[in-house]
């Protein structure tokens, strides 16, 4: 095992500002996180809202407020730990930085939700090619019309992630993802785009569209970007969460999070 | 179908008064729920008590505060609609009632979470007999040596539910009860009481103690009343739950627990 593939050396390595890029490739098998980070006064609502909507915002640890080693990753600082974060004020996204320690204070909870890097991999270790991979470009994601169950202050439309397959592929998808329950779970939608109000499938509303060959079928799976429009909404004094890509790489193993 | 199998006329029969009986039996293949409610105030620790803790606390709903008419049973009132309720105050069962309209207020949260009786049902369908029910008596339940994750002022030891079986049923059990994860998922142990701290498996700490025949293994699943042990150790001045046995019937139907 290189160093690369152990989470305690990549997130020191992060922590020295050895590697600033996303974490995509990096400790295959181990999962990596989304990171939202919330004053007290607003991670509550944050939490029902989570709790409410567990497709899109799938929890994998709450950690209380002023705690920055999280149960799941060992020595880690979820201050420094991460290669680049997202700063936003008053709902607007106002700077990148690479680390939080100055910003982070004794009131602030830090929330850890899973991300669909644990089933892609499980997906291509069934064969099933994952488009956007192939082609070297981020995930087609889409806002739909759906809307999730708001909490308080924090509400959102359901964004969705796609993924073409042949139909036969979005079956076996759809059994294998169900076990993830906590990386977004089974499909939320597949087939004709208009039925969850996406109308055209080539221009997605965030990352890049991607090539839907001939006897292929968009799949849909719920996604994590569905809590930035909620921290959007909410428009809380401050929030701080990865830079897309950017992610938290946990100790955990993408089998534990298939535990029931 | 008989009044008795509708969960809204059940409902209504409870909140006209005719009926103050436990609802074991009732509305088979419906989902019965535990009821906890708490001021705002300890609300949200309870949350993520829940959350830190999803096998005994699984979650299905969180109302909003004041909010009486859950989005899984139409045109409920949780303040009428349970046949009994324990009143809570300082961490001590004070009394119990039959209606909480005149204690309930604005700033009340109603937690609605999953119970055992959805799995019995599952593994009774699978021909495997549940003792208790087949005794007439209560489920046995243990506090084990198992520490829940705390949150907050919200701390407890994992109460666990014991259900014997011989080892081929036990091993069909846990795939069955593994789909059920909103009502407590898969066994947390079985078979030597000792490994999780019971030093009498004759002797529960709450309901009866049933007959364990040769060739028979005990089974133990995660057990809603280490919620009502969150509560006592918390000490809210007030805390409202359903009374052991009297639940709340929900419009969902069992398999709806299955969903991922």
């Amino acid at each position: 095992m290189s160093n690369q593939d152990i989470p305690s050396n990549v997130r020191e390595m992060i922590r020295e500002g050895k590697w600033s890029e996303p974490t995509s490739g990096l400790c295959m098998g181990y999962v990596q996180a989304n990171l939202v980070i919330l004053p007290k006064e607003w991670a509550y609502e944050f939490l029902l809202f989570c709790v409410r909507n567990p497709k899109p915002c799938p929890i994998l640890e709450v950690l209380d407020p002023g705690v920055v080693e999280p149960k799941i990753a060992r020595d880690a600082d979820i201050r420094r730990d991460l290669p680049k974060y997202r700063i936003y004020k008053n709902g607007g996204i106002k700077e990148v930085v690479e680390d939080i320690s100055g910003l982070f204070t004794d009131d602030m909870m830090s929330f850890l939700l899973g991300c669909s890097f644990s089933f892609e991999k499980a997906l291509m270790d069934a064969g099933i090619g994952i488009r956007n991979i192939d082609e070297g470009k981020n995930v087609s994601m889409y806002i739909t019309d759906r809307k999730c169950q708001s909490a308080g202050r924090f509400s959102a439309p359901l964004v969705v992630s796609m993924r073409p397959m042949k139909i036969e592929e979005a079956i076996r998808a759809s059994q294998i993802t169900t076990r993830f329950y906590l990386t977004h779970g089974a499909p939320v939608y597949m087939d004709d785009p208009h039925g969850i109000g996406i109308d055209d499938i080539n221009r997605p509303d965030f990352g890049d569209p991607v090539t839907i060959r001939e006897g292929e079928i968009p799949v849909f799976w719920a996604c994590g970007v569905t809590s930035q429009l909620a921290i959007e909404s909410a428009s809380p004094p401050i929030a701080i969460t990865h830079h897309p890509g950017h992610m938290f790489i946990t100790d955990l193993k993408d089998e534990d999070l298939t535990v029931l």
